[in-house]
């Protein structure tokens, strides 16, 4: 039997900021959130904070969702590593162009694929043995493929590669890949609204609630009107006031 | 066995251009070319077409290719209807994020999936019907995962799309997909500069050269510039002077 | 005086489409919204028009904005050749990233600006008199500034482009402009919907309805949920139920 | 006379990178050049560094560039608050779709408007002393044109608003603004390619100039490929063989 990769998402990179000297301004917040509020408090000059209701970086954050100018929040970026995802959740993720991603190639890469169950197969183990099994046989086809390929290709490194990304056809959907995904928090609420709810792809749904777990240790205002509950079949679903589904 | 498909593209959609009727200008070129030189002049208010080398339609076009002003090629449009493309490509196709994509969905169709088969693999018999058993037995599995989780799940709507969204991680990156893919001129030019080259994957490379051969039907001049040579292994790739190949 | 300029908006190209012949589908509109019930269908191979309530182009695409599928909308284009718009209105629709603009230099043309009076100061003669005038006076320092530019730094052509490029910085933000500028319907509607409303820039706000108005001409049903209403003020607003405003 | 502004720039965010603990992988770079290296890495999982010759940051991220593999480039991110930049040259920036633009509104801001002089202006006291009285003269029109529209529309918020919105339209291209910028490394090293060079308008070119000296502190091989040359009239153009112009 082939092995099953579980989701693994972790932040790697982040947006570090620092307030310009000459400004007379300064925050109760940090890194990604205070830039945002410095980005929109140059827009008007109001680094005197005039309004008292939105004195503090929460209060403004908050604000400039309920006006939705979003723009904003394009200022501040994120970056995931991701493991543990299928070929099919990818091809659904690359939908969403104003991220910038680098995924693991198949054509060089050189291990045993393992693959990601969907939820609906992982959580019955009779379906489950009949994935991996079928994953393990397409394996071991791949093998038989590439082999007859190099043999009749060559073993050139561009024969090598020909015959990689055509042995790989045979690979499944479920195939395990790897990805780091950079993205504004513009886009990123965008991904979640869009993705998180009731009736997304669960793999794509679990990610999603993933990465927002992960950026709301960063920036817990940015990400905090995202209200996160629990489904009948035990899955979760994320949803805000502020940001359109689609 | 599963069935091959073949690769199919038309075009279906493209610019059609009226100038407007008082401006004193007319051109020896229609629709999309006609257009570019339009949008050309209109930055300078050249008119009345006062450098004699640039006063025919192909003449302008190939000016605006040579001093590089690449985002007038951003006023035409073309799209195509693709059949007979293996998800294995599309996953590649969608990183090119300046298309617009509409893809058939694997959640809610029905017949039995044909599959792509790259090249290399389809010019040898024994390795066509190694993929092709393959696929039919994927097919087999599919439909059973398929019959057990909606047995498993119920037949409401919402069930019926889990249960085709988790059967479908077993299908091969081979699988056929079908799209419709609109783009400005611009971006099919980058789209075949990148992927048309010897270096390409196969199956995208042969999709590049034939939207090629389209557009070229269209806009003569404003392709006119990719050179198309054969391959020692008998397959195409094209290259221009004009656009880079990333 | 200077001379005010009035604004001029002309739809000067659109998307023509003809469907594949070997797909055995009609329906009972053209051209752009033809193309995109066509894109909708091939998302799910309903080209048999399973669902009665949607068996017309006009209930199909209405559909599609219900669900919010605005990515069909991408495929259908149109383009604008604008007149009689401020530098300070362009400025502000550069904005607006998905579309293509080609807009007229003010380091290459020659003539006498003319200038658009913002509404406010268009409708009050004397105001309009103290702006005319004050552009009047502008267009000779710019004529002077150029004289003695092009004196300094000589005849050829970069050091010509030169002086005009720092002669215009004394133009004002009246200063006429014209433009090239395409976007698919979906980026259009959007515009639409965040320029339109009644807190926008009064001189966007007009274009907006003007454009909306020609787009309606050639697709109503697309931009047919556009509600247009007149303000107190005598200038107009649109909304629509399934466009966010930002 | 109006006051002159100075260009000031200032690198105010920047990506903050910690590879994830559980890869067996470190590198003697920090920050965006480490995180390029770690996507990259991850495309082809040779976190052992299997090539000795790119072994070093340095020698990888400059492999990077020699193969053309852009979007790696698109992971670090870098923001900049720009002060004494003319709204011409903010004008032309915005063309640059990629990067995210938060900018001083003319519409809400109180102070005399300061300007910039371009170069070719700022370098001729008589010429600089006829635009900054130019200035002037408009900023009393402006004020002029500004009470009358108040007295006009009543002083109700969006009176105001729209009364300031309004008399801004006298306001010459010279006008100062400010932004904060934010782009990835593939927008910075495509901006600078584009308006570095020898023809690129002077203000700009300056801006670029100063961004590209500001970003290789951050970033010495990201940005390290660009050649700082000085023109004949002594202002300062880069280009590197890595980067396309347009």
């Amino acid at each position: 039997m082939s092995r099953a990769a579980k989701l693994d998402v972790a932040l790697i990179a982040a947006t570090r900021f620092q307030a310009p000297e000459d400004v007379d301004w300064s925050t109760d917040a940090e890194g990604p959130e205070a830039l945002i509020e410095f980005a929109g408090r140059a827009c008007y000059e109001t680094f005197d904070k005039p309004n008292p209701r939105t004195a503090t970086n929460a209060a403004y954050v908050r604000h400039i969702m309920e006006v939705g100018h979003a723009a904003l929040f394009e200022h501040a970026t994120a970056t995931m590593y991701i493991r543990g995802i299928s070929r099919a959740a990818t091809h659904e993720f690359l939908r969403h162009r104003h991220f910038s991603f680098s995924q693991l190639s198949q054509r060089f890469t050189h291990d045993e694929p393992t693959v990601v169950l969907p939820p609906a197969i992982a959580e019955d183990e009779e379906l489950s043995r009949l994935m991996l099994n079928a994953a393990q046989d397409l394996a071991f086809i791949h093998d038989d493929l590439l082999g007859a390929l190099e043999e009749k290709l060559g073993t050139n490194p561009l024969a090598t590669r020909q015959a990689r990304q055509a042995a790989r056809y045979v690979l499944p959907a479920a195939t395990e890949s790897r990805m780091v995904v950079t993205g504004n928090y513009r886009t990123w609420r965008h991904f979640i609204a869009a993705r998180a709810t009731e009736h997304a792809d669960v793999e794509l749904r679990t990610l999603a609630i993933e990465c927002l777990r992960l950026l709301r240790v960063e920036a817990p205002t940015a990400f905090g009107d995202f209200d996160i509950s629990t489904l009948a079949d035990g899955t979760e679903m994320a949803t805000s006031p502020y940001v359109a589904e689609f």
